[in-house]
């Protein structure tokens, strides 16, 4: 089974759609990834076109950025 | 069991959001407005903090503004 994968950085807008999607979205379907925290991370998510943070990859491939946390260009360490 | 309610407009980008929502989430716990067809929702989007489309909004109030596709001010008739 394919996995979303819902790319934040910790901050107050990723943390607060984080809480409704792994609550709408059965927690075994989803990946979180702290882009904070994973900083190695920062490069696939780019290459699977996000953006922005809080974002979620779907199993298709779409990215799609929930409202606007961080630019990915301001999480570059 | 309270649903979300997922509010487009029709354009590309709503489209895709919402296949991807609606195969994401069960679909008994997910409502679909198309606002462009039923204007008059327009109000009742707004009230919920809703600012542009597509948008999901959560059982707990949370709206979450999923890419851009319009303006609630374009969808104004």
């Amino acid at each position: 089974m394919e996995k979303s994968t819902f790319y934040h950085a910790g901050c107050p807008v990723c943390n607060t759609a984080e809480q409704e999607l792994v609550h709408l979205i059965e927690a075994d379907k989803i990946d979180v990834v702290h882009l904070g925290e994973d900083k190695s991370k920062i490069a696939e998510a780019k290459a699977k076109g996000v953006n922005s943070v809080p974002a979620l990859v779907t199993p298709n491939g779409n990215v799609l950025h929930i409202n606007f946390g961080a630019s990915m260009d301001d999480l570059v360490s």
